[in-house]
């Protein structure tokens, strides 16, 4: 199996969380995209992924799987035991909604944020993801304002339980966390006395598929290396 | 168990072809909302979907589930056999990817244009979903022109196969056909040459689970009996 990523991004890290998670370190290879020089809008990458983002895992027949929740399904049920997504119907649709809630309130509005409203990744891939418009920056705060409204929803929701769906550790957790690292890196920090929230991140971080080999958080570490 | 929601309405409906796709049409009681007079506006619904839209399930021990991906889960795996999310994980990757696809390039942006570049469902609601701001109408366009540049995308896709995810219908089929309603009373509709898509369409709505009891389409009855 493939996985076409760049590490320390934000949805990649999702799916290394996942592989580490599993114990599936081993069983992937990975291929690096070029996304500050945009190879993920050329034709190439784009008859991968028609959304032109990664990751993209390639299966070893040939099947081309995108969208980090698809490939999160796919990894956390090879074993039968889908420790990630949800052993019952309750718990997977707990672990559905919290996931597409983390991704509606945080994912894709910092990054709606960071490519509209901040010099994101650069000018060669401005030219693909934003081209000038009437009306982006003012979308790129709006969604940034979604952002900070969010971290006050999930400060609140982490009061009184350990984990987004309940008691578990899930898939949303690691959407949430994801989206945190790129909110820090655009600006959007979380207030210091959210500490239901800060609290839930130390927990997070120091779960064993999150910490790196080395005992250090491998994500800081990619991201701190690519210049964020 | 309960649901709250609008019948007629595009994701109301994605769940109602879910019940009677699973036979579960008698299981559930439905419970009203005034999305015209936005009551899911206010604090009594927020307290049960703090996304402030339907549909919400209600289970009989209290559990809240929003997000018709997450209430699709449940009912799909209540008896074991997942014919719409998937049985093995790469039937559960290639569904949920298109599913989340189906959002992104129809639902998603079909709401946004519904909302910000047309008049919607009229100016109560629009005072909460999308007071005057710099931009909103461009952003409305934008997003319009994505769900114009989709059907492209889904028409190609379906030249090959016979639903989204291969030869099965899943719960991807039905968030596309559920968007495709919406672009309709929006005025975005399907070009007459699209005929791949344009076929698919009339193999969904034949399925028993999609047709009404009178064998009518319920979905467009209650479309226009809601005045769209
Ligand atoms: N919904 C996608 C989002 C993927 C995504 O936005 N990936 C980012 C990297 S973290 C990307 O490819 N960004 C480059 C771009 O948007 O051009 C998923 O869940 O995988
Ligand atoms: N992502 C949600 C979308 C739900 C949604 O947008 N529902 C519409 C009805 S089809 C709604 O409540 N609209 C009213 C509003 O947005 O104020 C889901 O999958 O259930």
């Amino acid at each position: 199996m493939k996985i076409y990523d760049r590490p320390g991004f934000p949805n990649p890290s999702r799916i290394r969380i996942v592989l580490a998670a599993k114990g599936l370190d081993q069983a992937v290879e990975f291929v690096p995209v070029d996304l500050i020089g945009a190879e993920h809008k050329q034709a190439a990458f784009l008859s991968k992924n028609p959304s032109g983002v990664v990751p993209v895992l390639e299966l070893d027949d040939g099947t081309l799987i995108s969208e980090s929740t698809a490939i999160t399904e796919y990894f956390d049920n090879l074993d039968g035991n889908p420790i990630l997504t949800g052993r019952t119907p309750k718990e997977k649709a707990v672990i559905h909604m919290m996931q597409r809630r983390a991704e509606a309130y945080v994912t894709d509005p910092i990054g709606l944020y960071f490519h509209h409203a901040t010099s994101g990744l650069g000018d060669t891939l401005k030219a693909y993801k934003s081209p000038d418009w009437d009306g982006r920056e003012a979308m790129g705060q709006r969604e940034g304002d979604k952002v900070r409204a969010s971290l006050t929803y999930f400060n609140e929701l982490l009061q009184s339980r350990p984990y987004l769906a309940g008691d578990a550790f899930s898939m949303a957790d690691i959407t949430l966390f994801a989206g945190l690292m790129h909110a820090d890196v655009s600006g959007i920090t979380v207030p210091a006395d959210y500490t239901a929230l800060l609290d839930w991140r130390v927990r997070v971080s120091e779960l064993p598929s999150v910490k790196n080999r080395s005992g250090q958080n491998f994500l800081q570490e990619d991201l701190t290396r690519l210049g964020f």
